[in-house]
């Protein structure tokens, strides 16, 4: 029998250890062993759950438990989950982990305090979805040329009702917070922290990148319209909050941002609160992962499922798919070189040759304009609406902040990429 | 090192000797060791082929070369395909296949002679997305609902091209057959089968199910027309050619036909000759794999993913993903009992009372009519395009026949189940 101890009961941990009771049949046909969880580890003793389960709220009754083969971190947070962690690998446990904080940061210091233990962290990135053991294992093969994905379910929600109902960000943000989907302070999901977190994850496997959070371009959705929504609609785009990774030559680009994407492509026609990752391998071509990627019941499905796969084999893969060699070998492209094309709203009193000196600056800053809307936005002032051919991140900033000094522009221009 | 001989050097087989080349830096980082092919097996030695690999036409030198690790079978076939596996399990070695025909008719004798040898096969379903890692590994917690997918991309290729375009079949089918899609004799592939095997290789792994393809229901898409795409379009649906597993208390249906889906599910969505499968778990609910489903690199990308595991870690997971437990335990839902909504096309003389006629015999039946259309299909014809709500197969199949027989109506009525 291999037991399991779990630290930190609450959603997910709870539907844990449901999951090992409710489906206990098929999780021992499928592990050949009996896997029960023994022991809890909660803050609060005296709140009731509705779980049978041995509580404490002494971390050391699950790390010091010699009978505990595997420990499930499920507390959150980084520094004091980092130091769990590494306990329960000195006393010779497994871990599995929903934890992306924890790996965003410490990743490859765990891969090498985890040697020969397992630790494993199938829920930290997409919830219920397998997206790491098919990067790890399933697309072994291939050199990844890039990772692109919807990575939080909250802002894929709000964009997308934004699109389907023609709603404000601002209205769409309460009614998310109303049904959970948001928190009361939703910067984590909307500011693409969260996103950037298991973007992170997934590029060490591809890549054996090391970066953290503050070292990429980290953007959210806070600044979409109901403009860009129709200018998108009208050029034949969804706009989603997409994670996306790119290998391009020895440099890796890593960025988090609210996107323009074809209509046609698969990413752009995940709607509501799923998640859906897209990767591209030399060889195998695009493939692409979809399902839930939050929820209590989805993200324990990963987390038992690693549970079941420590069972049937203890160690099978190495925690980021790979030994020392690949760490290091490609380098980070720094964010003001990253490439892409380029959409810009541009709130402009409406006089005359604004059009004229606007052109003006995109051909100075030799930036090549693709199309271009102009609609009125208020009875004396109009947005411009424009997308760019191919430029450098460092000249549209550059270009950006000359736009925004003009005595005829309102705002600041909103830019958002298109992929 | 690790030593592979390929039996087989056709288009995957020459794939899979250029990706462990191509890509070798990448595989030894991943794999922790390096992996090399070194024999390949193939009937004719005097064909030019554009690969590195010392060649032989007697499967003896691989099989008996002790310094071979792994064999990987691409000679295609069911017997001789299995006796050339059994040899190679016997003589130690571990075994990766591509033979989906293979598996469809000895699956389960190969788990109980694999023993502790892997043997692994991911290439089998669905080329280069790896949905049995997925399923076998990621999903390992949940019992499985429902399996759902686009199995076939020379029939979704057609059935995609007959919405868009509004072309005929038969156009479709000599330009799939043109583009290399489609075979000179197009049976297997549009007739359901290749589905069926890919079909029943997963239902093993979900649902410990032994079934063979004459064991279970396949249909092809060869007599779907513009007629059906234009109701299907009217009513919100696609059609699709679907391989479906589904759990239903103790028994389990499996069945491979033409479908209508509504259009708001993912499936419906994909496009072309790309495979994708929706699989529903009872904890972490739906999740969706897409990717290529055919072609000499995608499909070798699988089988060198299997190739890595098998170098990184021995045998990690059971075969079929589970002990003998779980064989046995659901049984097979007869054919004639899977119940569906149903959409019929019937061919009638254009005279009064037929209509009233028809309906009576559907009353008879107790199958209600949800919709219905009726189409001039000729000066002295018409079709009715009718949509059942929920039936019995062979309820259905009876009211077929009596239709079938009546004098004002022209032809049997082509049935499409609706998903």
């Amino acid at each position: 029998m291999i037991k399991v101890g779990i630290i930190g009961v609450g959603t997910v941990g709870t539907s844990v250890v449901q999951i090992l009771k409710d489906n206990a049949d098929i999780i021992s046909a499928r592990a050949g062993i009996d896997i029960v969880a023994t022991r809890g580890v909660v803050k609060n003793l005296k709140k009731e759950r509705a779980i049978e389960l041995l509580l404490t709220d002494n971390v050391d009754d699950v790390l010091d438990d010699p009978e505990i083969d595997i420990v499930v971190e499920l507390m959150g947070g980084v520094e004091e989950a980092f130091e769990v962690v590494k306990r329960a690998l000195r006393n010779g446990k497994a871990v599995v982990t929903a934890n992306k904080a924890l790996l965003a940061y410490h990743r490859y210091e765990l891969q090498e305090i985890a040697q020969d233990l397992a630790f494993e962290y199938e829920a930290s990135v997409a919830g219920g979805i397998p997206i790491i053991n098919a990067l790890r294992d399933g697309l072994s093969a291939n050199h990844i040329e890039s990772i692109l994905g919807i990575m939080n379910g909250t802002s894929n929600y709000m964009m997308t009702k934004m699109a389907k109902e023609g709603v404000a960000y601002e209205a769409i943000l309460k009614e998310a917070q109303a049904l959970g989907y948001a928190e009361a302070d939703p910067t984590f999901d909307v500011g693409g922290f969260d996103a950037a977190h298991k973007l992170l994850i997934l590029a060490s496997i591809a890549y054996g990148i090391d970066a953290k959070p503050e070292d990429i371009l980290i953007e959210g959705i806070d600044k979409v319209t109901q403009d860009d929504i129709s200018f998108a609609q009208e050029f034949g785009y969804a706009i989603k909050l997409l994670g996306i990774a790119k290998k391009d030559g020895s440099e890796v680009e890593l960025r988090v941002h609210a996107s323009l994407i074809s209509k046609d492509e698969m990413i752009a026609k995940i709607d509501g609160v799923m998640n859906a990752i897209s990767v591209v391998g030399d060889k195998v071509g695009e493939t692409l992962y979809y399902g839930p990627g939050a929820g209590g019941d989805a993200t324990a499905s990963a987390v038992v499922a690693n549970i079941i796969d420590i069972a049937r084999s203890g160690k099978s893969t190495p925690m980021l798919g790979f030994d020392k060699a690949l760490k290091g070998k490609l380098t980070l492209k720094p964010a003001d070189m990253i490439e892409s094309k380029y959409y810009l709203r541009i709130n402009v009193s409406d006089k005359t040759g604004v059009l004229a000196r606007i052109a003006k600056i995109f051909e100075d800053n030799n930036i090549s304009i693709e199309t271009m809307l102009q609609r009125p936005a208020s009875s004396d002032s109009a947005n411009l609406l424009i997308s760019t051919h191919t430029a450098v991140e460092k000249d549209i900033q550059k270009m950006i902040k000359e736009i925004a000094a003009l005595d005829f522009v309102n705002s600041t221009p909103v830019m958002i990429r298109i992929v």
